[in-house]
């Protein structure tokens, strides 16, 4: 009969968020903590908010939220970048990174992290024990692609080959990324050189939304997958992709989508209560609510 | 290990109100009721707002949780009555008194209600099956005074005297609602006479802070009760006063101020959750706290 003394409320601010899966995973897991946890998904477009108005909206609702007794926020597409300038303080990888998915209230000052670099890295090394990182080539550099190299880098990659439809994306973004990590190799290469890039590769980490429901296919011939290999996928609907599929039939380490959406997830958790969230458990919840969504 | 797919998200926007029974009193209840309810106190003071700026943020704090996500707000001193025009609706009892002190959003709409009266009526007849209402004297015209004077006229007073040491405020008073209540006698009469009114009283419903802690006394002499009146008091803080003991002492029956912070308390957790909380749960649930926070 005793009172909940430890409660947390949590909003996920973004735009078309409201099939989000970050509400049920948080709040479940808080509940086998025993804890009084309610996470809301605030959707700028379900407000009829649009570009700059949608812009402005994010930290008006950031700042309300905290006098409304908001413990935390996750920030995500598109206001990663636009909110940093709002906060009081931002975490150096979030700063290094350039961009903030996680905001927590604490001694009344608003502080930014990013937990997608570092919940890629908690699915990295949750599936393996010793990844080896010495030659990685990425596909796509993008928004998920730019915390996905910086994890990479940060996990002590010693070569990593970015590689974009979009030459000059992935050209800028592997510069950015050796002013960064100057001890590291970082360099872009073209999209046509792909097989070429495999074929000395210890990983790919793939980060575009090819294999996604609605964009059905590979990202890469199948044949060009050795069992020496690690391959991680950042497509989490479905979290059996067909690269997925392909790189397990081929004997590779696998990472799957499912893994770095659990990770942020785990790391915004830890972050916001304190504790240590289970890896195995959301990772079971989670892929009951993707099987639950996908029925 | 299901989601709980119910979840409440309330808040509490008052003046100093940090300390208030309400948040707990309404997350043990919907505790009991299986649901995911967490309840927000928001003092203006705590945020550093006072006077104007205070009464300019209430309304937008009102229109922030909206988006946020919050299910509904309760709305204290000194917003119950400023917080009106700022609602699509507002019930017709609130919109009489002239108070609201529940705000649920429903269907995209701001609805504005006060369980403060329905709350006292619902302490009421908690405590007796059919309160004699034929002459009822109150003392006390202030703001907690309006809503017990509007709520014993709603639930039947044929003829209720006001009486407060502010002569004007309860003349004033009592003609608004003998405009509201035309079939029923509202009337001050001066202070002095409280004696003499009492001699023929059925009721006395004390909403005054006399008896309150830091306010230590007895509003009436005890030997002026007799066992054939009821008393109400709406001080809680004790609920123990010294005219909640005295009344008792002289048979009569006694509606502490425990029972109406409680009936407004489920009257706003129905309207909130359209569930029916369980009134000696609550009572039982408040007096606990009441007992902890004097310890």
């Amino acid at each position: 009969m005793s009172h909940v003394d430890e409660s947390y409320l949590v909003g996920l601010i973004g735009d078309g968020i409201t099939a989000s899966l970050s509400p049920p995973m948080h709040e479940q897991e808080a509940r086998e903590h025993g804890l009084l946890y309610l996470y809301r998904p605030v959707d700028t477009a379900a407000l009829g908010l649009r570009d700059e108005e949608a812009q402005a909206a994010a930290p008006r609702l950031l700042a309300a939220g905290r006098e409304l007794g908001f413990n935390a926020f996750n920030i995500t597409h598109p206001f990663k970048q636009t909110i940093m300038e709002h906060l009081d303080e931002v975490d150096e990888d979030a700063r290094n990174l350039g961009a903030v998915n996680t905001v927590v209230f604490r001694d009344g000052r608003s502080v930014g992290y990013n937990t997608d670099f570092s919940g890629y890295i908690t699915g990295l090394q949750t599936t393996m024990a010793e990844p080896d990182l010495s030659q990685v080539v990425q596909l796509g550099a993008g928004g998920a692609g730019s915390a996905i190299a910086y994890a990479l880098l940060r996990a002590g990659a010693r070569r990593l080959t970015l590689m974009d439809l979009d030459l000059d994306r992935a050209t800028a973004r592997a510069a950015a990324l050796q002013d960064q990590f100057p001890d590291q190799t970082v360099a872009a290469r073209p999209h046509a050189e792909l097989q070429e890039a495999l074929v000395t590769a210890t990983g790919l980490a793939h980060c575009t939304p090819v294999g996604m429901n609605g964009h059905p296919g590979m990202p890469v011939e199948a044949a060009w997958l050795r069992p020496e290999m690690w391959v991680s996928e950042v497509v989490y609907l479905p979290v059996e992709t067909e690269l997925v599929v392909a790189a397990r039939a081929a004997g590779c380490a696998v990472v799957d989508g499912g893994r770095m959406a659990v990770g942020q997830a785990l790391d915004a958790f830890g972050l916001i209560t304190g504790r240590q969230a289970d890896p195995e458990r959301v990772r079971r919840h989670f892929l009951d609510l993707v099987a639950r969504n996908q029925g």
